[in-house]
C-alpha cells in the first residue's frame, strides 16, 4: 500500500509529507529539498522585507519546480505602538549572563507589523507560489486575495473552537497541532486534537506535534489526518539553515529536553530547555505580553542567537528532539519516513 | 483485517483493548464487562483492605471466566511516618470552600503501605487473577512472586529511562502513557512516548492517554504498541462505578476541561478543571510533597469528593473528556472500539 492521500492530488504532491515553515530553519535549501523530494516545503518567511522574500521565493523556484509553500506571521490585529511604550528595565536575574553576549551584534528584525504582512502576502501571490500558511492570524482579506491566483490557504489551530472558525474563513488546509510541537503550543496534544478538528470540519487536516519517523505519519493517518507537518525532524537535517549549535543540541536532546516557557516571546513556546530557561524558573509570574516580552530580553537573546550560544537563545523545538540521533539530507528523511509509515501501514 | 495483536494470544483475550485499572471507577462491574465483551478488565484496586480486595475479585470471577487483571499502587520505598510529622494548618485560601462540606462524612481509607501492599498482592495471587498491574512502583519481589503463580506483570512508565528498569525487572508488558492521560503523568506525550519506549525494550507495550475511539486505537498500533489502555472513556460508561457527577462532568468538559496540578496528591496529576484547581492557581509554590499534600487538603476535598462535589474534589481524567458525549455500557464501547479501529486500519 502506498502512502497517498487526496491532499497529494489536490496539491500535487507524492507524499503528505510537509517541511513546516520555521523561520531562520526553512530557508530555500531545505524547502527545495523537500519539494524535490515528493514532498512539500514550506518557506519559513518570518521577519524577511518583502524583496527578502522575492530573492528567497526566486531561489527556491530556481532549485525546484515542484510545488511549494510560503510561511507568514500575519497578526489578526493592528500590532500595539512598540515606539511610545515603557518597558521595564532588564530583568536583574538574567544579568549574569550579559556579559556571555558582550561585544556581539544586536540584530534588529523588522517589527511584525500588518503592512510588512500585507507586503509579504503580496510578494507570495505575486510569485505565485503554490501555498501560503498563515501561522499566526488569518485576516478576513486573506482567502479572497489567495483565491483570486489559485494559492490554497492552510492555516495553523491548537483547538477546535479555533478550526472552525478557519472553515468559516474559507481556509483550504487546517494544520492541527498538537502541544508536543515545538514553538507556539496550546495544551492539547495531537492525539486528542487531531479527531476532535477532523469531526469538526470538512476540510483535509494535517496532523503537526510529536510525528518524527513513519510511524507517526501512520498515526497521523489513523487519527483521520490526511499528512504530517513535521518541524524538529526537519530541522536536523544537512539543508536546514539553523545554527550548527542548534542541530547539535537536538541530538543531545533527552525526552525531557525542550519545555513550555513564555519568557521568550510571551506566549507559551516549546524550546529546548537551556541555561536561560532554567534561570527563568520561578519568575514566570513577571512575564510581559506579546511583543513586550521579546522586547524586553532582546538584548540578550537577540544576539544570542544570531552566534548560536544554545545556553542563552531561544531555538523553537519539538519534544520529539528526543528521538532524532542524525543530521541527514532531507531527501533521505522523506524517503526514510515513506518507507517506515508505508511499513507500519502494511503490517496490520 | 481485524483488530488482533500478539499481545491477545499472550493473555487470551480477543482485542487489545485494555480498561485502565482506576481506583473507585473500575470495580467488578466495569472490570468484567470489559472482560467479558472480548477487551480487559483491570479492576483499580487502590486503598482497598485485603479483605475487600478478596471480596471484589471474587465478584469479578462471579460475573466472568474472562481473564482480567488487578491494579494495585506498590510503594517502592517505606513509605514516611505520616503519624510522626507535622503537617502545615490547612490552607486559608481555601478556607471559604470548608462550609461546602460542613457535616459530611469524612471517610479514612487505609494509608498505602507497603505492609497493605504485600498483602493486597498474596491476595490476587491467592485468587489466581491473571494479570498484575503495578502503576507506582514495582519492587523486585514483584516479578518472582507472580511467576510463581503464572500471573504476567504489567507496569505503566511516563519515560523511556523508566522502561528499560522494567524489563531489567522482567516485567512481562509495559504500558506508555502519554501526558494527556488522566491521574499522575509525566510531560511526553502519547505520540512522542510510544514509539520511543517501543524502541529501547523488547517487551509488548500498550498505549495509553488520548485514546477515546477507535482511531486511537489504530493509530496506536502504528506507533508499535500491540494496545490501547483506555481510562477516560471507560470512567464514562454505565457499569464505572465513580460519581454519577464526574460522568456527567465528563460530558460537559471542553477540551480544555482537564489541567495538569499538583494540588491533591502532591504530585503532577490529570484532573478536571474545576472552583478548586482555579482557586490553587498561584499557590504552586506551596505544593507539599507526596503523601504530604493528600493529608493536607484532607478534610476539604475527601468528603467532597465522597458526596461527589465536582467543583471541589479531585477526580483524575484524561484531555480526552472533551472527546466524550455519552455514557453506554462499557460493552458498547468495546464493540464500537473495535468497529472504529478495524475500519481506520482498512481505509487505507
Amino acid at each position: 500500500m502506498r502512502l497517498h492521500t487526496p491532499i497529494c492530488d489536490q496539491l500535487g504532491i507524492d507524499y503528505p509529507i510537509f517541511a513546516a515553515g520555521m523561520g531562520g530553519v526553512t530557508l530555500a535549501p531545505l524547502t527545495a529539498a523537500v519539494s524535490e523530494a515528493g514532498g512539500m516545503g514550506v518557506l519559513g518567511a518570518t521577519f524577511f522585507t518583502p524583496d527578502e522574500l522575492r530573492q528567497e521565493i526566486a531561489e527556491v523556484q530556481r532549485l525546484t519546480d515542484k510545488p511549494f509553500g510560503v510561511d507568514l506571521l500575519i497578526p489578526n490585529d493592528i500590532p500595539p505602538d512598540v515606539e511610545h511604550v515603557t518597558i521595564p528595565p532588564f530583568p536583574s536575574f538574567l544579568e549574569d549572563l550579559l556579559p556571555l553576549v558582550e561585544g556581539l551584534p544586536i540584530p534588529h528584525p523588522p517589527a511584525l507589523t500588518l503592512e510588512l504582512a500585507q507586503a509579504q502576502v503580496e510578494v507570495t501571490l505575486d510569485m505565485r507560489v503554490p501555498v501560503l500558511v498563515s501561522a499566526l492570524g488569518t485576516p478576513e482579506w486573506l482567502v479572497p486575495e489567495c483565491r483570486r491566483v489559485g494559492t490554497q490557504v492552510m492555516s495553523m489551530v491548537g483547538s477546535s473552537r479555533h478550526a472552525r472558525k478557519l472553515e468559516e474563513l474559507g481556509v483550504d488546509v487546517i494544520i492541527a497541532q498538537g502541544a508536543e510541537a515545538g514553538g507556539h503550543v496550546g495544551t492539547v496534544t495531537t492525539m486528542v486534537l487531531v479527531p476532535q478538528v477532523v469531526d469538526v470540519v470538512n476540510r483535509p487536516v494535517l496532523a503537526a506535534g510529536g510525528i518524527a519517523d513513519g510511524r507517526g505519519v501512520a498515526a497521523a493517518l489513523m487519527l483521520g489526518a490526511q499528512g504530517a507537518w513535521i518541524g524538529t525532524r526537519f530541522i536536523a537535517t544537512e539543508e536546514s539553515s539553523t545554527h550548527e549549535n542548534h542541530k547539535r543540541k537536538i541530538l543531545e536532546a533527552g525526552e525531557h529536553g525542550t519545555v513550555v516557557s513564555r519568557t521568550y516571546t510571551g506566549k507559551p513556546s516549546r524550546i529546548l530547555r537551556n541555561a536561560y530557561t532554567e534561570r527563568w524558573k520561578g519568575h514566570e509570574h513577571e512575564v510581559l505580553g506579546m511583543p513586550w516580552q521579546r522586547l524586553w530580553v532582546e538584548q540578550l537573546v537577540t544576539p544570542a542567537r544570531a552566534a548560536g550560544m544554545v545556553d542563552i537563545a531561544n531555538y523553537p523545538t519539538g519534544q520529539v528532539a528526543g528521538r532524532i540521533a542524525d543530521l541527514p539530507p532531507a531527501a533521505d528523511i522523506v524517503a526514510r519516513l515513506v518507507a517506515e509509515a508505508e511499513e507500519a501501514l502494511n503490517r496490520t
